[in-house]
């Protein structure tokens, strides 16, 4: 029933997943080029679902203890340059404020690629004594990285984020603030996106720039890629030593405070496109749809038929459904495409035969299937739809990940896993990054990270085979 | 009761109303100054009274058919250029970014102070046909303006705010919007922060850059300085014509749009300081209050004093009441000063007595009354009082508001008025600038706006004697 002509606007993900991708985030109306390069327009439909990841997210911040601050968007240089492993890992890729008005500045102010610097140099006037900690702040903003190649959610030169940033008393409380969040983000992953991942520790090559150990949760896309999700770093006493940020304790002694951070931003979107999307467009989990039910009318000019289907939306709107009825003038072939094209969860379609029967049809956008149902009790079959198509989404998405999991004993197994089938490959490392080098220039794959999940697949290395330390997810990603 | 110390750290109002401010700001913990010239760190305190405003506008918004998008921070200078009077506006206070990561950019970028080009640019490639209009659009972010002098919340470089930006088919369906969009912020400010607010039309010498008709709320601080809290726009076809963003009509030919943008600010928080702020500090209207309610318990070693006071806690916050029991192991004097200081509508005092007798003490921070309940239905009792509080606020500001509000006939009168009587003065004007540039040459006073609700005072100018044409509010402003 739907319209070919929309769905021909997008090149088939088997053909050519890139271009796939591009086409769906246009035409799904997420995203728009704008006049400054490697900059997008997020638009309402990518908004909106921004909005819904934003507030289920600060609920579970929230419900943690975080509060929400605001910091300045720059950061003096002199403050960059205070922790050397940071400012080398971020100096080469931001952008510098030069000019105030119409006068030089004398010292050069970079736009915030992060915040560790700022929070910092705010914490470290903000805390004298352990009454002042824990300090558990967190800011949604936008940050800047030049990059060279950019592409619409996944890798832009501005971003919207959250980033906490924390303050703990001994370093076993920000170990364990470290992994609460990252479990927390891996909670929302799942339940919310629907979005199985991998949660684990990078590498020391991998993790955060001045970070003494950096955890990740790793998703698989639907084209074999890893996407790094969201990340959970702990800087020991670094940062507090780099800038003097000390408390008096109990006992009366000077110590410095233990810190963390941890973000997540819009890349999210892009993971909800790559891992649940098909060649019809979008497909929206629907804890974050913006529209979970679309109405549409069958011969809408019949008598009735527009009043119907505004009384269904009043119905399910009652119900804290999110729902919409489509009665522009297109044909039902036309609206069904945009509806699947937008990734609706759920098509009504509601004709006068419909009426006459007490009945109509339900459409499920993750699997195409239809089903009739009774308009009696329309209101909780589809409110329970909502939570089959969650659950299938996420039973989908982890079988595909599970089924595109392989596992390599050595570099030939690798290269022919890496070559032949896209997709996490489990393999054993001595722990020496001379292997972890010698892998990425060989098949551009990198380590996503070291699981907690820990399997003994074999003894020795999968590079030198030297005896192993741990088991380690590769791939290549975005 | 309340403990004299934390009292003394703030100035009085009427010894120096600008210290009062900054004392309260900094001791009611809503900002810290940064090592970033003129930013600041908002604070837990000061972010939570933002999230509140942002929640209810945002609901007021989308009611109207406002949608969020979100735009890049950066602007070709090019783009800030094509619209003569916007960019003579604005260039002089915009920072500029020249470097991207260790390369000069080829073409320099401001940081946004305001986002009509960027708006322009995206509209013109986003609509072609009336079916496309009307586009009602609003972003939330920060915007930088490289201020000379500033002052938290009032003035300072980077700020955070709302920009709604609208396209429309004809002239009519522009001026409409404009002033609905004004309505909302008016209703908003006198509904929400309790601050009664005058409608009007700021004069030709006052409009935003680039704009045919500037509309204001402006509102009375109680130190009798005006301050500008809510703008709305109507541009007409100025920056269609300067951007070539042209729609096809229902009759098939090429018209250009006509726009709006409307914005508020953070110094609402500014302005909810010096409307309802005494010299205990700050005083929350409860609707943007992050704590309502503080329940501080009376000699809470006794037994079954804290668990009766968690008791009262969870029995509010189950109303929807935003509750919190201050169980620290300050004094109750402390305790008390520190609720006052931070402005939370309602203290709730339970001791052992109190407890004995079935009832407690509520005691109002607007206006220091203390009263007797039961504790049976303490919660009606709470929700009532919050909402007569809200009410009282309202009124209390009004009266002050009417009560500074003058009448100026001539010179002498006006300078009498404005050395004398800090407040606002109504008075005639013929329309022509060299009256108001006079005015403000002389006594440092502006137009605020030709309100909507206009009165015949006198035939002539206040200034020039020549025929009158309008009333204007004057008054000096932050």
């Amino acid at each position: 029933m739907a319209d070919k002509k929309l769905v021909e606007a997008i090149t088939s993900m088997d053909e050519d997943f890139a271009q796939w991708y591009t086409d769906v985030v246009k035409k799904a109306e997420l995203i728009d080029y704008t006049s400054v390069k490697g900059c997008m327009v997020i638009k309402p439909a990518g908004y909106a679902i921004w909005e819904l990841i934003q507030k289920q997210l600060d609920e579970r911040f929230k419900e943690t203890g975080v509060q929400n601050v605001y910091l300045p968007m720059f950061i003096p240089e002199s403050l960059l340059q205070k922790e050397k492993d940071h400012v080398e890992g971020f100096a080469p890729e931001v952008a510098w404020v030069t000019h105030g008005g119409l006068n030089p500045l004398q010292e050069r102010l970079c736009v915030r690629p992060t915040s560790e610097t700022l929070f910092c140099d705010f914490y470290k006037n903000d805390i004298h004594s352990y009454r002042d900690l824990p300090k558990v702040y967190n800011q949604w903003c936008s940050v800047v990285r030049w990059e060279k190649e950019t592409r619409p959610f996944l890798r832009s030169r501005e971003f919207l984020w959250q980033e906490g940033h924390t303050a703990h008393a001994t370093a076993k409380e920000a170990e364990e603030r470290t992994i609460q969040m990252l479990n927390v983000y891996a909670d929302f992953c799942e339940q919310v996106l629907a979005m199985p991942v991998i949660k684990g520790r990078k590498t020391d090559k991998e993790k955060f720039a001045g970070a003494e150990a950096t955890y990740t949760i790793e998703a698989l896309m639907h084209d074999g890629k890893a996407l790094q999700s969201g990340t959970s770093h702990n800087f020991g006493d670094g940062f507090a030593k780099a800038f003097g940020i000390q408390f008096t304790d109990k006992d009366n002694t000077l110590k410095y405070v233990h810190q963390t951070s941890w973000g997540m931003t819009t890349r999210l979107i892009g993971a909800i496109i790559m891992v649940h999307g098909d060649n019809s467009g979008l497909v929206l989990p629907p804890k974050v749809a913006p529209v979970q039910v679309c109405v549409i009318p069958i011969q809408q000019h019949k008598e009735g038929v527009l009043e119907k289907a505004a009384e269904l939306k009043e119905r399910l709107a009652k119900k804290g459904c999110r729902v919409k009825v489509d009665d522009s003038d297109k044909s039902p072939g036309w609206k069904f495409s945009e509806q699947e094209m937008r990734g609706i969860p759920i098509r009504v379609e509601i004709g006068p035969k419909d009426i006459a029967a007490n009945k109509c049809v339900l459409a499920r956008r993750d699997n195409g299937e239809k089903i009739e149902v009774s308009l009696d009790d329309l209101e909780e079959t589809v409110m329970n739809l909502l939570d089959v198509i969650q659950n299938d989404m996420f039973e989908r998405a982890k079988k595909h990940r599970d089924s595109h999991t392989y596992v390599a004993k050595n570099m030939e197994e690798l290269e022919n896993i890496l070559n032949e089938k896209p997709g996490f490959v489990k393999a054993m490392w001595c722990g020496d990054q001379a292997c972890e080098d010698l892998i990425k220039e060989k098949y551009s794959a990198t380590s996503r990270c070291m699981p907690f999940e820990q399997e003994q697949l074999s003894d020795t290395c999968v590079c030198c085979g030297k005896p192993a330390k741990k088991m380690v997810y590769w791939g290549r990603a975005y």
